[in-house]
């Protein structure tokens, strides 16, 4: 049981950071939403904010004072529960609340939670949840708020920087070698004893046959040698839908990548700048990752694959990159597994329920359970993922086209 | 090894009945494509035979000689191997080759092959395996120009017939209960002693936990109980997808029901009817599948909790609605548990391969392996399904908006 | 005042016409809509039927039986005033009713009017009207059927043919001459002493400035230095909806034309087969007319240019290409002007009421007068016109985009 | 010829006016697109700057030093001879540069405009000419801005307001009569004696009959009658293709009208208010305007009939709605015949050229000529025209469905 003094400290650091991460934006950098899955800065602001008044303030506070009803029209992502919302593709035409009628409405909000914390004595478990989903869904929204931001520069042909260049302590990459690991019924997903979402509930038996994994991500160097040796040109690779993608879009590498003169070059969150031939290569849908392991002879693990083996083989210290404290960690143990952090890791898993889930009631029955199909399953977090928000059991999940998250390969294969 | 009169005897029996089929169409009947999904009857005559032609005659047939190369362009459906191919959605813009040109073509590639066959003595397995895979093919292109021709019969506002009145022979359903199914490591898949496809292998491993399934279909008396009860409306037994697909394309009923001045009807293959209520739904998405399921309390079954499930409670006998000899069945055993025929029963598992799976080299590579992606399986046959063509192991595939197949509802629930 | 014999006589023979046009078509070619401007020829022997019993029959026949409700829901074209009718883009689903239930709905139809016609002492003149108009009407299909059947087999891969190869009598064409012509104030349009559609009427007053036309067509050897000297890739050349919709659709040819192996060829009614260069160009929209104009330092004449100088330089005799009783013509006189038939000229006109212009009552007011927007004006028929249906005044049209109508050019310029 | 010091002090208040219609605005106000009609504001002001930088200091200005090349890449509209630019639709993609950092441009050029200026004994001809048309194309540009802005804020939830309530000054509109005029032939056009657009000229002449014209524009209370008759559900009205519209965007009141609780408002730069009956209706589609005057009974005035009538009707006092001086005014005079000012007036001509019409030679070329085609002539200004930017002869256009601009009506009919 949490003390409301560790909620109130938790609840500071997290909604600081939202903040923080934007001190570098200029007002501008908060409203455009170039493509429908980008949301406006100002938009990851307000949303994270709406959700503590809808689901806490609103319900559990005395006599709330809402700041402003138009927000909930104008705020809510996905909630039917909650009415009429807003088109999604249609965030970026609001230039109104401004940037900082928006911080405003934070401040707003915080007052009152703390008010209204100040004068519990102790608070429920339900309620206790609400304040764990709430921050967990702010650190979510964090990291879509670095996806965002930078397909919104990335794409810019100025190519803004958010930060300056992070000394990214390039130590060797590991030699890639297959790790064995040996199968039969194995237990996956959360005991939820402590905080995790409902999808990764309830801990379950699953069976695996033995396999072998990569000991690292594959980097962008062995990503451009697919790509050169003419792998986007080969049918063979592709699975047929990733075709047809490629060829309607026109794909034909990552997606910040660019050859300029002949030399290739990939926007960072710290401007464009040569190819890191020993980074993890990212940004690419799962039709490249599926594509460049066939190509490879071998193919990306199953979501139970990936978890017992990274349970093996997860290094507890903190030698990874994700977002530390609002920084970009640069640090990287040598002979890191990458299993944590760096970029995350489609499987070859669907994204669907686990045996027994079941999912809430109410508006929260809304978080996860309506996304489960037609997307597969991410894990591992990325360097844009807060360090206190990862877990070997989380679940993302994307669409097989989306590059705009920080997505990345380790391959897999058969004893 | 199968003997070459076997050979003969089988493709005799497999061609006759593609043709057969089409004996109450009139000519213009073969030309329409309504829908990208329905491809002209036409084209199914054309493409099993083009099938046969290159897989088959232009490999191993000395001196064979091509019937028609633009043909190739014409009625090759997806197999990039082969080169460039007519578009998809523009199969129904083609009124030549003629029916009868098609069916002189069938004859044609029919005789080169006796020839092929009478000039050979034995037929090696390869080949052999090429034989089973082309009239397998040609099974399922008989069963796909069911929902072809019912889709175009259907969707015309003057409800022509391709059969009279089946003297469906309807025996009380069964009442609704569901059956125990214990759990553990199951195995499933097929071990490839007899022809199976490679989507179904290798038989393998897996773990499931104990469950309950029903012993018969979802009748449409029993949907109708759920569209009349605002199941349509209710966004809470949605997925985010389902209630997306059915808002754009203002879904709120099976494909083929029709309410007339209050009264329910149903189109079938012998024309629009009263809506019979204890035959099984049918033509209904994913969606609206996994919708029912949530109405109820209940769930979709696994592919495989179903495979175990069927495998324990088939009943050998005939019982069941299945194509024979080119006849829609009209038997049902009374008990009938449904697994085998009637309708494809939507499982919630995406179409993924199964672990170890390896595909075909060459062109029949892109037989199966490509598509498995954003698919969900379904299981157990349709009485559109020749009934020599089904088995328990069969994975057939659907994206989760698609209607036009004959799919209907099985639920399971946690024990 | 037309006698009831002169009506019989013309009936018969228009109604004739439309069905020896098809004379040379498999059931199968009767089907296809491959784009939405093609109607399916079953769908015009039927609709022009359709429309003798809704603006006739069902009006003024004592007892009439409509021959079935249905039809009236699939071949009405765009009659608000008749209500519901079946997507325009969905006329190529229809395989029912059958070719030969459509011939007995037109020999119906027939029967029924002449009864009718022989009960009658005289026909007033309002009926009469109808007569001329239902005629007309159905000579419109008669050409759009001719554009249509040459769009379904003409993107056929097999190119196949509706007539044996006319023996166009290929005159040499006239060098090309700008002809002067005095302006000021000119009368055009339409008396209205004999038939002619409301959107001639009425016959106005216009000022124009002295110009200069050419007189005759421009060549497909014309255009084709145009195509090769880049004239496609030159955007001073083009409007910015031309270069726009030319780049979307990769355009760079007029419709009909390939190159193959180094060779142009033009899909014909008779064929596919080398293009001839001193036939007129046609099958190109009016961005190519446009574009052609401005390349060669000229620009289209306008209609009421047009319609001044076709009156002063068209000469009586029959020396057009036109479609004369069912028949291709194939004469052509020396020095002909080609005011008349060979292909329909862009001009430079919208399409747009003349002043003064009002629009019929009721059903037939939806007839021309709702489509003046955002098309352009064509004159002078082509070779899919009936001889008697066209005359100097006729007003066809067009949005600037459409190929498939038998389009031509010529040239004007300022004095 | 005009002085140095006139160009001067002309360009200085044009470019000042275009600062000072943004002072209400937020930095945030200047990034949304939400449609690709609209402009972000930041867009304007950068690309009306660009048009002094390439049309005159890249020429003209010895050692001009380009500001920042992708700027030409970002801030290019439409002109091909300038190469490639950004898509029209991903204006609103970009948050840099900055606002702050547009306005550093627009100072870098107005400096470097006036050191050139000052470095000058006399200013050539031609060099004039660009002048004027720059200044007139940032006049242009300050309409558009205020379409965009207010499309911008009206779409917004809440409604954020540019300026505070205009006390536009109501008086009594005019008993609706309409004026007779005289036709016959009638000169209409630009003499260009004084700055025009070349898509004015020539002057030339034209027939017209006799025609009576309104002498005011349709107020908003009229259009009610239209709207609440039934004019929206009526095909009658409507043109084809008005009616698709229609249908298709499901739109049944002008843009900026909201029925909230049985009354009426309008979104007006000053906010949400009351819709006021006496103000004329703007803001909506040709379609619409067409169909009112159908079921007026009455027409739109061709461009020509406009002309004609505002010549010979217009008062040359300043007692019309324009922009003056960067304020919106607010003088109506009573029984102002609204010709000027206001709302502009669909007129039924397309938008073509002129007889004798020659389009500029080089980039500017590009200004007018290459739009003449499937678009509406609209005459007259509108309240947010710059007073000294209109006149008679000014052309204005737009495609017949758009309804950002201020659009109007006025009516005629036939003698």
């Amino acid at each position: 049981m949490r003390s409301i003094a560790y909620i109130k400290e938790k609840y500071l650091q997290v909604r600081r950071l939202s903040e923080s991460l934007c001190e570098n934006l200029e007002k501008e950098d908060y409203i455009p939403q170039p493509i429908e899955d980008v949301s406006p800065p100002k938009w990851h602001l307000a949303h994270t904010t709406w959700f503590f008044e809808v689901f806490i303030l609103m319900k559990y506070k005395k006599n709330y004072r809402v700041y402003n009803p138009t927000y909930h029209f104008l705020f809510n992502s996905y909630y039917e529960s909650f009415g009429e919302r807003i088109i999604r593709a249609k965030r970026g035409n609001l230039s109104r609340p401004t940037v900082e009628e928006v911080y405003l409405y934070r401040k707003y909000v915080d007052e009152e939670i703390f008010e209204f914390l100040d004068s519990q004595i102790e608070i429920h478990k339900e309620l206790q949840l609400l304040f764990e989903i709430g921050l967990n869904h702010e650190q979510q929204h964090q990291e879509l708020f670095i996806y965002d931001i930078k397909y919104i520069f990335g794409t810019n042909p100025l190519f803004p920087k958010l930060v300056s260049k992070m000394e990214y302590n390039v130590v060797p990459m590991q030699k890639a070698e297959f790790i064995n690991v040996i199968g039969g019924v194995a237990e996956i997903g959360n005991d939820g004893m402590t905080f995790c979402f409902d999808n990764e509930m309830p801990r379950h038996k699953t069976f695996i046959p033995d396999f072998r994994i990569m000991n690292r991500l594959i980097t962008n160097g062995e990503y451009l040698e697919f790509l050169e040796s003419g792998g986007y040109n080969n049918f063979e690779l592709w699975l047929s839908d990733g075709w047809a993608w490629k060829n309607t879009n026109q794909e034909n590498k990552p997606l910040y990548w660019h050859k300029i003169e002949n030399e290739w070059y990939e926007y960072n969150l710290y401007g464009l700048e040569n190819l890191e031939f020993d980074k993890p290569v990212s940004h690419i849908s799962y039709f490249e990752a599926e594509a460049f392991a066939t190509w490879k002879g071998k193919r990306l693990p199953t979501e139970t694959e990936w978890e017992v083996a990274a349970t093996r083989n997860f290094s507890s210290e903190e030698d990874y990159n994700l977002l530390n404290n609002g920084v970009f960690s640069t640090r990287v143990a040598e002979n890191s597994t990458q299993f944590i952090g760096d970029a995350w890791e489609w499987t070859s898993s669907s994204y669907l329920p686990y045996p027994g889930y079941r999912k809430d009631k109410g508006a929260l029955g809304e978080y996860n359970g309506k996304f489960m199909i037609d997307q597969m399953v991410l894990k591992g977090g990325s360097y844009a993922t807060p360090a206190d928000h990862i877990r070997i059991t989380y679940r993302n999940f994307f669409q097989t086209q989306k590059r705009w998250p920080v997505t990345g390969i380790r391959l897999a294969e058969d004893c």
